[in-house]
């Protein structure tokens, strides 16, 4: 046995609490789209009676990980799922070599060999010449393709029959089109043909399992991973990259500026079973040595194919950002905060020509399209404080953004639209309605926005109230925000935080928009929370550890676990305890009615 | 020197990071307002001019404890600072000895000596016979209290200078008549007088700082805190009632439920400079043994009594859960999920007679008036889960609050109005329309609410982003929720993040509602964070200490306080640093304007 080039110990793997990995097969192709089950347990009424609760079936973006039945071998990277799905449509070919300048210079050099993975894929795939290979372009042809059945089967997350079985809040869709039972393959497909929602999806990534992004469907997070010239190894980044996918971030995105970025790249898509997405000039950068005027269409095009040849599933370029926007930022309180902003403001000032992603745009789209790359249109100028939102210097790139949406879609590219920020409660719906009027409801992607600037150390909440909102009124992603922000990288703990901050903004933004078959695992929650069945709750938490140890620290005996109370009130002063003692008097009462009528009975009225 | 009964040592004191206490005398009376005003270093532009940054002031619910002239002695309690102010109205007796019968036989009890608060005050006030002492008695008879010009000053924040010095985004108030520019006592007086916000301040509490809580004014933040059966020593909860004012509750509830809570409310109120709230059923219920049968209004009585002469400044009473509503909460997903609501609902249906806090609300309300304690309208039925919100049973017992409301009001009661719970984002609005209609525009004061039910755990961001949305709406004072909500009792730490979210929440609010000068600490922070200010950064944070743990971990040497990066980006990809470097290029383009014109000032169009 050759010696393992990664340490597999530390990636977090195995099963969630009380849950088990099933597949679902598809109707149309042949298929198995993975959801996590969790399993609850009976309900004992007063009575004695024993009542089964049916499981829960949620959305899983945890890939095989969690599957006990899974080995994971990072070395060897994870199934490739769609490779049948994508050879079959025999739009691609096999190209010779890399085509990056770049990649194949790693890729030659032995003093990387330890670093690199193993199974390279020397041979990337590409359109052939005068085809199409992007989601966007066979919806728009009326073609329905195996992950767009994925999505529409993982969206619905097997709710079908419980879903109508409880109480359920009507939801405030502000003018989106969201079904009122359930997705189906159809439904994904004309929302892509509709540019509503994009299915990431690089030919080069087949590891990656479907997910959509659009207002009509689940609201989805992103989590942004990434070494810093400071830290870290590949075998970190990796973890990092699990664990964020663990907890339930459904795509990540690799915003390495260190050592190595190329390796650690190939290392986290061959092991990454939600799309990937980077921002390319942070590594044009890096090529150049850091020095932003020596940044040259050249050398941006050579990262675009590199990273697209990798299988990076959505690129966030910064091509809005004109010329004349710079002046509108000179009297912001915080200038440009975007990092992509701010290197091609610079290099505009330096070179006093017009931003190169713009005016090569074209060719960008070209590129994209021959690996169905999505573009992620940047916000360069989104507010980076609440006095500078909503102003001009933002909603003029905005609508640049809007034009370049369109140039976009005529190439068959998938887009969606970066947005900020720092935005005042009261200020949100203007973002999400400029936004849909110029971009033509590509689907918005916005990170946080944060309400408020003054808690440092807190802005994974100040930014998940504004985010809540966005979400709640069309916005399709959020890119999430961690309590380090502002304050420097974010760590594990700090990664989960994140995840899970985000999870539940979102969750919210679900039940609001009245997403079908959202509110259901809250209703379980508070079944089992008011029948004491405290491990169902730990279950169906979002984070089931922390639930578990907030819960042990007061009360750690096993035999707390089913008692009819806890540390918060006390036995005596448990109001669900009271309630329950109610609710058998009521019923006795019931029974008796017709002596309550003469004595008193008058105060039920 | 005598042995001391409470240990001084564990109370956390001591001014906050780069601020100082400081006192502004009033123009009506002789008062002096505790601010804190956080002093900020200077501006070094990239030409080397030095430009200073005025201080900032921010409202500061600390107290004495902050104040490093004061010295801290528990022994003692706080300063009277409202005491002459009560005394010189003259319309307040001085009692020959408690009134409660229960006062009466703790005072007796030696075996309590080493327990009890050495100046307990044997000779409570209460208004003469025929005389009303309520701010809102005051108010309808159109006079301005010591305590109105007080918070009128406070509310200001010494901020009618600066405010206008920056960009102010309009708020959306909803109807609310928040004032442009600054809070006058006139203002004051008027809201109270229209029921639109009370000043809990009761004439046994004069320790405490005046505040007021209105929807015009801030928004204000309550923290729970009290021992339950299991727990704690009298230390303990006075540090906790210390720790939670020091980080920025208005007021706090004592909610305990184990022994001795009648010495350690004293020891609490003696030492608290915001009012503080009781829940006085719970005491009522332990003089029982816990027995929900055996409570009466006998025993209720004697305990408001007692509550009353201690300080309380405000009960929660649920007296608008009757009778009627009990059958609508049987088919509810979580029934009961108020404390006090399923104590009475349980008492009602054992008795079969009509909630007595009900039937006797008049005799109540001649109790509270005498002492001025606020009285919040205890919302028994509030949702406890998504399911069932905005139900009938929530909805029933809101219109019964609204004429409970309008009773109190008839004798001079100050109220408020208690409000839910769970409540999905789509469904938070009709909660709000619906209490200011029935409850004629009484401050609300809302537990969050809870944006879902699924992330025990993170149950002060679920409900966060529920608490800023319908703060922003018009709720007066939110209720804060720890992340240890329907998990366990809250630790020191925990009560701090339940704040400190609670904070940034109110403040998200009060920016959207357009509170003058909301956004001034805001404007400071972002430019701080522009000009790399990181110590003035920290001290702007709502939690100084966390934000500088947060940058230290990875950066931690002194020399990284003035550094033009942190480790989140390193110093190649700052988006900051780079902006400053585009502004210097902008300046210098600017000077050689024409130039430019020549070859490609057309960019700039």
């Amino acid at each position: 046995m050759t010696q393992q080039k990664i340490s597999q110990k530390g990636i977090t793997s195995g099963p969630f609490h009380s849950s088990k990995k099933i597949y679902e097969k598809g109707s149309i192709f042949d298929i198995e789209v993975a959801h996590r089950c969790i399993e609850l347990s009976d309900t004992k009424t007063s009575e004695g009676e024993i009542i089964k609760n049916p499981p829960i079936t949620v959305y899983d973006t945890s890939g095989p990980y969690t599957d006990p039945d899974y080995k994971v071998d990072l070395e060897k990277g994870l199934p490739k799922l769609r490779k049948k799905w994508i050879e079959e449509r025999d739009d691609i070919e096999k190209l010779p070599h890399l085509s990056s300048e770049y990649g194949r210079e790693r890729l030659k050099d032995e003093a990387l060999n330890h670093l690199r993975f193993d199974h390279v894929n020397h041979t990337p795939l590409k359109a052939k010449t005068g085809k199409c290979v992007s989601q966007y372009y066979y919806a728009c042809q009326g073609h329905i393709t195996p992950e767009m059945e994925y999505v529409a089967i993982r969206e619905n997350q097997q709710l079908k029959e419980v879903k109508e079985k409880y109480r359920l809040h009507q939801g405030e869709t502000f003018g989106a089109n969201i079904p009122e039972k359930e997705i189906t393959p159809e439904f994904v497909r004309d929302e892509i043909a509709a540019g509503r929602a994009i299915l990431p999806a690089n030919i080069n990534h087949p590891e990656a399992e479907p997910m959509i992004i659009g207002r009509n469907f689940l609201v989805k997070i992103n989590a942004n991973i990434g070494n810093s010239p400071t830290t870290s190894s590949i075998e970190e980044e990796v973890e990092k990259a699990v664990w964020a996918v663990r907890w339930g971030a459904d795509t990540i995105m690799d915003l390495s500026t260190g050592n190595n970025i190329h390796e650690t790249r190939e290392w986290i898509i061959r092991n990454s079973p939600v799309p990937v997405g980077t921002v390319p000039l942070y590594q044009a950068l890096e090529k150049v040595g850091g020095e932003v005027e020596k940044l040259s269409w050249e050398i941006y095009r050579d990262t675009l194919i590199e990273q697209a040849e990798q299988g990076v599933d959505y690129f966030t370029i910064h091509a809005g950002l004109l010329m004349r926007h710079i002046p509108t930022t000179i009297k912001r309180v915080t200038g440009i905060v975007s990092r992509g902003g701010a290197i091609m403001a610079k290099w505009m000032l330096h070179h006093h020509k017009e931003n190169f992603l713009y005016t090569h745009y074209d060719d960008i789209c070209d590129i994209l399209a021959a690996y169905d790359v999505g573009v992620s249109l940047g916000d360069g100028l989104r507010p980076g404080s609440i006095a500078d939102a909503n102003d001009r210097a933002q909603f003029g790139e905005l609508e640049v953004l809007g034009e370049l949406n369109r140039r976009a879609r005529a190439k068959y590219v998938q887009t969606i639209i970066e947005g900020p920020g720092h935005v005042p409660m009261q200020a949100i719906k203007e973002n999400m309605e400029r936004q849909l009027k110029h971009c033509d409801e590509a689907p918005f992607y916005t990170l946080g926005p944060l309400t408020t600037d003054v808690s440092p150390g807190y802005d994974h909440i100040t930014s998940a109230i504004g985010g809540a909102m966005i979400a709640w009124q069309g916005t399709a992603m959020l890119c999430y925000v961690t309590p380090k922000e502002h304050l420097g990288l974010p760590d594990k703990h700090d990664v989960k935080t994140g995840v899970i901050t985000y999870k539940l903004a979102a969750h919210a933004a679900d039940i609001a928009k009245g997403f079908p078959g959202a509110q259901l695992r809250d209703y379980a929650m508070s079944k089992a929370r008011f029948e004491f069945r405290w491990k169902d709750q730990f279950a169906l938490a979002l984070d089931s550890e922390t639930a578990m140890k907030f819960h042990d620290t007061t009360l750690p005996d096993e035999g707390y676990k089913s008692s009819h109370f806890c540390s918060m009130c006390g036995e005596k002063f448990c109001s669900m305890k009271s309630t329950h003692e109610v609710r058998d008097m009521a019923k006795k009462m019931e029974e008796r009615k017709e002596v309550f009528k003469e004595s008193g009975g008058e105060l039920y009225l």
